[in-house]
């Protein structure tokens, strides 16, 4: 479209172009039609080394008691508890020492080593520290008390066990653990498949080109949050791409681009021609112009072009629908700090605000809000606070939560 | 080896085997003996796409002004701001609408996109809010002051600003970043190469089988820590394994089992006698049989079998290696939390013991102390407190740092 030219009219009343937004959707309100349209997906089975970082679809069951059978707990010498009763360094107990595989003998000791079962009869384990080998005798210096030294059957985890704490993202010694069980695969929850598209540079004749910060950046935000980045493309064609990406099987479809009140910000108009457009405007800043509908089935995520309106608009809207499809906290995935406010934050009521901050001497600096948006305010923040609708900031001394990239 | 036997003497003074640990090196002694080998690796240049997550070689510079010149930093109307002195919505300033590519005639205005240039002689934009057209004029309603809705070149970031908070893990929007700058390439610091061995199962006659634990978790560990495993192989011959891996090339070698007090625990002997033991022993909590050394240039740490004891020692000692090695932060990598003590945190004072614990209402809760180690107590902690040498642990009420699972 050449500028200086009123758009097309056709997107009705809800066409927000060159007017503004008349009203904008809740950031709740936005929430609730995201969460209503993600539910988790099916689960698949991966191998236990593959399974670091997957959502289990079950918390895993214990099949059999670990260890399966009592053994011993540590490296020394199996012994018959009562036979070293009164046993000191000055008058040690003498022992002839034999081969663990046989049954213990009465007046003998075996060298065991620590997972292996001990002798039958044998009902202690004697330590180094405890008990000194020359040639075939053992001398013990000290009692051993009945079952010292010994793992019992089941005494790390029974059989029927339910491992309830493994419901987020399996952890590399929680994989551990499944292996030593003896489980080689593990059901956990599908990757959500995404498709990622960035609308087409705006025509800008005579500007020097940008990259496009778009597709490193949702391509990474969707794989931490355990998506799969089907196909990263940059489209003019609005409406063919969201056909195609639609019927591609995808389970999230993002576009990027195009969704604000400018002449060539159609994304919008073309999700409610090619599907559905459930809401255009969300009351969220930096990340108003967002809007979200269905091709067919699949939720599509319009985010804005600013690249920094697109990060808040991907964190709290986008990649939340992305969390909750693979099984995760549709939270924000930050770790946080609470803290103190150093400076004041300062936020329009009526709007959930992002806020970009540092941390000064552990206390929260809001880092200028870039009047126009972009990435370099972000790119030197600690972290970002999110003042509610209902508050006009935060003054000195006050704790929030601080989200840290 | 048979039971019953004592192993072939031939590791001198130091050999722990049957005798246990004289003394041990203290964690300070084997973190400092870790940080002087373990210099950062060198650089190499990745696409920006690719940067997500690793390390800049040194901080990214701006080469050039952001924007790089001025441009309209929302989308509007390009005016002259003197133009709409005076406007109101009851007497509204007229324009004539143009073209934004054609310098601006007095009088006239010119719908430009976000991010578009402005036209020559426009100083100010109007908003959607301030201005409606209506066929070929465009209405003010309101004065726009000079510069408004205009982003000026270097407004986001200045050519030659270091971008000085670019030194962690670099984050999608920092990718983004630089990709909107226009750079294609980043140099990072190389990920470490680990080659990693699991030494044979030990004897257990009759015992059932227990999976491998100790390949996935590693595994998974040192890719959290930006390592490459480049081999994860299970080797009965551990003087042959250790030889071949310092000849592959490796950052470093990481061989776990085999380093206890037991008749088979020959992983020190064999490092010492391939290279150099530096240290078999360290006053760790679990993980106190953990033994570093070098083969040819290359350090090798030696982990414990017991998989509890092999991930604390991971952590603080070979994960270490490998943050340092890829110039992270060689500290413990989990997210922390600052919480109160409800139950007594009890350790040896002279021992670093990591103990696990859960939050119950956020407070801290030790969970029993697995006695002979297992993963089992681990994996349903929600993190672990790290106890110093010099204290018996925490009373209630005390203020802990939390590991983070």
């Amino acid at each position: 479209m050449a500028a200086g030219e009123r758009p097309t009219p056709g997107g009705g009343p809800d066409d927000v172009r060159l007017r503004g937004f008349a009203d904008r959707a809740s950031l709740d309100q936005a929430q609730a039609w995201v969460d209503a349209r993600s539910a988790r997906l099916g689960a698949v089975e991966v191998g236990v080394a593959d399974s670091v970082g997957r959502i289990p679809a079950a918390p895993p069951a214990v099949v059999r008691d670990h260890p399966p059978a009592d053994r011993a707990g540590e490296d020394g010498y199996a012994v018959r508890s009562g036979e070293t009763i009164g046993a000191t360094s000055y008058s040690p107990a003498s022992f002839r020492l034999q081969d663990a595989a046989a049954p213990l003998a009465p007046g003998a000791a075996a060298l065991v080593a620590a997972g292996a079962p001990l002798p039958a009869g044998a009902d202690a384990l004697a330590g180094f520290d405890a008990a000194q080998a020359s040639g075939r005798t053992l001398e013990v210096i000290g009692s051993v008390a009945e079952g010292a030294g010994i793992e019992r059957a089941g005494q790390q985890l029974r059989a029927g066990t339910p491992l309830g704490a493994m419901l987020g993202p399996i952890r590399p010694h929680q994989a551990g653990l499944l292996a030593s069980l003896g489980v080689t695969r593990v059901s956990v929850v599908a990757h959500p498949r995404v498709r990622l598209l960035v609308a087409g540079p705006k025509p800008a004749p005579g500007a020097p080109g940008e990259g496009d910060a778009h597709r490193p950046m949702l391509h990474a935000l969707v794989e931490r949050d355990g998506g799969i980045v089907e196909a990263a493309e940059v489209r003019s064609d609005l409406r063919g791409a969201l056909r195609r990406a639609a019927a591609s099987g995808a389970d999230l479809v993002i576009l990027s681009g195009r969704t604000g009140a400018g002449p060539d910000d159609e994304a919008p108009l073309a999700l409610a021609e090619v599907g559905a457009l459930a809401f255009h405007g969300v009351a969220l800043r930096p990340g108003g112009s967002a809007a979200m509908g269905l091709a067919g089935e699949v939720p599509v995520a319009l985010l804005p072009g600013d690249p920094l309106a697109c990060l808040c608009a991907y964190e709290l809207l986008a990649g939340r629908l992305v969390r909750r499809l693979g099984g995760r906290d549709p939270g924000l995935p930050h770790p946080t700090r609470e803290a103190e406010v150093g400076r004041k934050i300062v936020s329009a009521v009526g709007l959930v605000e992002a806020c970009q901050v540092r941390l000064a001497a552990g206390r929260v600096e809001p880092l200028g809000a870039p009047e126009f948006g972009g990435l370099a305010v972000a790119a030197r923040a600690d972290g970002f606070v999110v003042v509610p609708e209902a508050l006009e900031g935060y003054p000195p001394g006050a704790r929030v939560t601080v989200h840290l990239y």
